[in-house]
């Protein structure tokens, strides 16, 4: 029996992955007038009178939506709501497995951009954070824009940020291997979806000057005419400033980095050995990359990532959402913003020693107890910093409180 | 320290009263593929084939969402989503400790019933089961019934429904003791709220001929002009068919139940001791009733029924709602029906044998261990009954998964 089978089996013995648990007692009279009536009237009261306080006296301070509309789950694409529960209930254990978020998944069965930001607003009163989960682009990035302008949550796009995240995490510790610095790099991308967007945006708020996004065609330049969309008319204005013209080939010749999530088998052995000496290939697409790492290597490249947990250097978002809104939510922020996310990445990055450091080592392991306390008291920091914190906070403590609140250190 | 003080602390010190748990572990590479990527894709893709295999292989079978908009809040009042949200987590307790269903808080910030019935349904996807409430009258019967109207969730509103269950199962056992049938009794009632209206119709479709529903300018009764709303004309079709007129006294003369859901000290000794003999006294206003037990005793009244937990007889919801939806969801019931509210109330009733019933003891006990699992067969049978279940399951079954699911029996 096979994984995904097993998986199945799996999944129908245990019908759900995650339960709404008590975490007080009511076995009792007394308790019961604790827990509930007539003592639970008076944190209504007060709460009532300052609305804040609802963080004080509930459970909202820790509480995530993980909210889908299964349009684009997994490689799988848009599947639907129902069909895409199976994974939400996942990423709900992660939350609380690695960063001791208490997570709860709602698939909506909507797609309209308008009725999906409406419904997230009405969750304000009980969500201090929202996580978007397999929403196809181009709208879930009108979805995420307009959350954070209109609430006052922490909004975060897994899919996005998530991949960003991690992916410049690696490109971190690979610059330090080959010997690079990050403004003299040149950086060619692949995919223009949620994650590729992403990605470019995250590498030029780090220092990144010359990166160009390319699609089967070539690459993408202001003023192209072929295949073009928003999304890569945006692109192509803040991308690629000398305007470089030509073929996915063309691009890759003097390349210091290739980052991939498009497809799969996009990238030849040529285009790889066309690269500076050097190469870092991160080649996300799943299951099966753009170019398989012993392919990438044969052709000379230094460092490979991909997304699979079978090869060195996994580019894997858990890395980095728990522990990011571990420290989020540990100073009350309102956003989440690029700040937050930069700091995540290096938080990330720093958890492999230089000792330890090596091109099949540049990217943390996923169990690695250390990650998700790290990243929540760099994230917390970098709230605090940058003004978005609703208090302030020991950054020592939030490393302890993530270890006190997550599973897996135990 | 009061228990209001008491219960401040309690919350301030506990910071929510729920969690999202997990039911499954994530510790090691393959728990995680299991779990979630990549097995996770195979029930995804089943559940995309056959949309109702949701709940075959997720939670959503045993899920209910608790949905409220805070705008009428124990006897609070409308004190907004967030200061509600205290009680919900409360509610979900008890739905957890009583009848082993998961149940999420959903306090939301929209008080229009377009919009509220809009995000209920968008939730179908995720939810077997919609708990309403402390949402205010009128607007709750409206949402109510649109959304058993448009949707295939298991819909009850609690404040409405829960109370009529009770006050239904403590009037048939009442009526045992002063050894009247239900066809036979005059009835009158107080409060056009919520539970009124509910308790009004539960009576009728229990059996009771003659219901007399008053409020302070006396008895409501078709053609009435004073003081009349929407919802008191459409109880004044179906109620006091004889038109009877009169003072609230005048209603009394006679009366064989009277049922108050309305505000404290409506009524006096005086009416109580114009009552037939062995008159049942359901005075519920909370946290003042009506009539103070004693008074009504003295007055003459044979049984006498409170909201209060230092009372005997107490009416109080918990006793329905978690055994109702254990039942509803263990045979998956697409709506929850008349049929099922009479037999919890039957089911509640009969769990305090001949020999135990006294006139101190008609209502049982809400630590009683036996009420759930009797009430959630009683439900499952009546749902397969009525045809509103998705599935047949043995009703002894129900009771054992009761037992296991529930955490008060242990």
């Amino acid at each position: 029996m096979d994984i995904f089978q097993e998986s199945l089996q799996f999944h129908e013995e245990k019908r759900g992955k995650i339960e709404v648990a008590p975490l007080v007692p009511v076995s009792n009279e007394k308790e019961l007038s604790l827990a509930y009536t007539p003592g639970v009237s008076e944190p209504c009261m007060v709460i009532s009178k300052d609305v804040k306080a609802v963080n004080k006296y509930t459970r909202r301070w820790n509480l995530v939506a993980i909210v889908s509309d299964g349009s684009a789950v997994l490689g799988l694409g848009d599947i639907g709501p129902e069909a895409g529960l199976p994974v939400m209930e996942g990423k709900a254990l992660l939350f609380k497995a690695f960063g001791g978020v208490d997570a709860f998944p709602l698939c909506i069965n909507t797609k309209d951009v308008n009725e999906i930001v409406e419904f997230i607003k009405r969750l304000e009163p009980t969500f201090a954070g929202i996580n978007l989960e397999d929403i196809s682009a181009p709208r879930c990035f009108e979805i995420e824009e307009r959350l954070k302008k209109e609430t006052k949550m922490a909004i975060f796009h897994d899919d996005q940020h998530g991949t960003a995240i991690v992916t410049m995490a690696g490109l971190i510790n690979a610059l330090k291997i080959v010997n690079k610095k990050i403004e003299a790099i040149k950086v060619i991308t692949c995919g223009a979806g949620a994650a590729g967007i992403a990605v470019i945006k995250l590498l030029m708020n780090m220092g990144v000057k010359n990166v160009i996004m390319c699609d089967r065609r070539g690459a993408i330049y202001e003023g192209r005419q072929d295949d073009m969309n928003p999304i890569k008319e945006e692109i192509a204005r803040i991308t690629n400033r000398d305007m470089i013209k030509g073929s996915l080939a063309d691009a890759f010749v003097g390349a210091d980095v290739f980052i991939g999530v498009s497809g799969p088998g996009l990238v030849t052995k040529e285009m790889i050995a066309s690269m500076n000496p050097g190469a870092i290939v991160m080649a996300m697409a799943n299951p099966t990359p753009e170019i398989m790492p012993d392919e990438a290597k044969e052709a000379g490249a230094a460092i490979v990532c991909t997304g699979r947990s079978d090869y060195p250097n996994q580019v894997n978002n858990v890395l980095a959402f728990p522990g990011l809104f571990r420290g989020a939510f540990d100073v009350e922020a309102s956003e989440i913003n690029e700040a937050m996310k930069i700091a995540a990445a290096y938080a990330i990055a720093s958890q492999i020693s230089p000792e330890e450091l090596s091109p099949e080592y540049v990217i943390p392991k996923v169990f690695n107890p250390q990650v998700g306390p790290a990243v929540a008291k760099a994230v917390a920091k970098a709230a605090m910093t940058s003004g978005v914190a609703g208090k302030q906070v020991d950054p020592e403590w939030v490393v302890k409180h993530c270890q006190e609140m997550c599973t897996i250190v135990k």
